[in-house]
């Protein structure tokens, strides 16, 4: 069966995050390549932030990393990644909208209007949420909550790394089954 | 001078909305064209909704109307209307991204998820948002708020058709002059 | 009824066309919009082209012209044009695809790669394409083929922007029936 | 330092190729995985290809591969793969964009329209492209040429897949010194 693709959204260095919500990333993203998922981020090309961090996690355990970058080229920051996919789509609701589509399920951990973006298009495409709680940003203020009247998926809080990705797979799998994904 | 271009983005039809919220979305189409603006409308496939709304209110003053559609072909419910582009993109995050690329302002009222997507692709790309209250959805619960850390671009809330349109204009003008565009 | 959609496409400055390309692309717009049509072109942000040319045609019949743009901002060369629709996607498939989607036919002069791409796609998404013969580029090399062994669909040659407008607006006319749009 | 991402694009099933065809991109994607790259082929949700052909040559060595898809879902056909990406863009410019911005170099075989679409792109993004001859389609007629004339980059011809995948990966090499890519 081909791996889970598993993504993790969260804000970039210029809001500042503390070091415990880049520890808790990274530790999303080692958790989700030792269950053997594929990790999915977005590429910065001018600064860290928290969707890279899980991809530093990931390498920690050798897993498979694949990162979603806007514009033409492939000059990222994070230097230690498998696949780089520039989509010719400009930050701001382009890329974003690729690297969700490439998702399995997200986990999302804290988070400024990227990763609400991010969340909203998920939503969109009915592709599994959870919120890993603790760090504020839109996770926080989205745990546990649907995007509508539609009532189409609720975004799944997780109060440790641990959950969060256990609860990702398992929405995942669920997923695929939905859709009839191989 | 090249015409303003102004979107107005707003809920779905199968999140049915009121009557009077329909009401307000056609008389912002209305207003946007007696003005002088071009509106740009999400163009849907399989129903209406208060972005189409706007566009009915603006033809009854013969206004120019753009509708921004997703998938390859221009085959939209709405058949009053002058120019259609279909962007190949998928609806949810892609088409959304179009649309309010090509808005100077953007005016919200009521909305779901798409509204959301809509709204914080504004934001990360800096184009003024007017939210018109009253109507409930996420026009009402990001009025007057931003959308994370950065303070980029506050939502700026509006209590009449009237004054969301006018303000829409002024900003729209501000906008054109910040990035000098003709 | 909805105006119809046609696109002029042609080589960009840089490839030094001569002046009676950029006159025969000018007459094409000009044509298109005395004819009612509304003229799509690809708006540049660097310099000018035969595309552009055929807005400043239809410009002086006072024809709706929309200019699709790529990047974030409506910063293009021309500025006497109706909408610009920025698409977010970089020059070079991307914003050529959201253009071409656009179209009810599309007529190629002259031309280099960024033509071919766009003629390709039109193919691809079976538009009618029609090459005015006489300038070179790529226009004059696919004018009567088809592009695979698929046969879908043959460039039409024409000898003169008359013969070229009155093909395309022919061929729009019966994409519309095809794929039922109103 | 990161693997190389080359592609291999050629005809889709619906176009008949040849069992030679067949062979040759598979022995593609063998050699390009066993010289450590990735591969990136599109993946089609309706029939086999000769770029899905490269996908099973480089999976018999264990490669990472990676399938870019339009739409929405990862539902494509070829069920042994890495990575699925569906970019919500629809087949005909807009996938093959994204495809293609993903590649340190192309390698060509046969190839219609779509074949065509890509390798203007890459023409457009500056991206190396080598053509295997000897198969027909765009591949065999773009062989040793420019695509117009701003001479950018010459379409560079093999004869054997050998030939083709090493002249691919001293390419890719040139391509991310040039664009100064880690």
């Amino acid at each position: 069966m081909r791996k889970f693709q598993i993504g993790v959204m969260g804000s970039a260095a210029d809001l500042k995050y503390a070091k415990d919500a880049e520890k808790a990333a990274e530790r999303l993203g080692y958790l989700i390549a030792k269950k053997g998922g594929i990790l999915l981020f977005g590429a910065e090309k001018d600064y860290d932030s928290l969707s890279t961090a899980a991809c530093r996690g990931a390498k920690k355990v050798d897993g498979i990393t694949v990162g979603i970058t806007y514009g033409k080229r492939k000059d990222i920051v994070e230097k230690d990644v498998d696949v780089v996919i520039p989509c010719g789509l400009d930050r701001g609701g382009g890329r974003e909208f690729v690297l969700i589509l490439g998702c399995d399920a997200v986990i999302a951990i804290s988070g400024g209007s990227g990763t609400l973006t991010e969340l909203a298009v998920a939503y969109q495409a009915d592709i599994p949420m959870v919120a890993l709680k603790g760090f504020g940003g839109w996770a926080d203020k989205l745990a546990d909550t649907y995007f509508d009247g539609r009532n189409r998926r609720k975004v799944i809080s997780a109060s440790s790394p641990e959950e969060a990705v256990k609860v990702a797979f398992a929405e995942a799998k669920k997923y695929r089954e939905k859709y009839e994904l191989a």
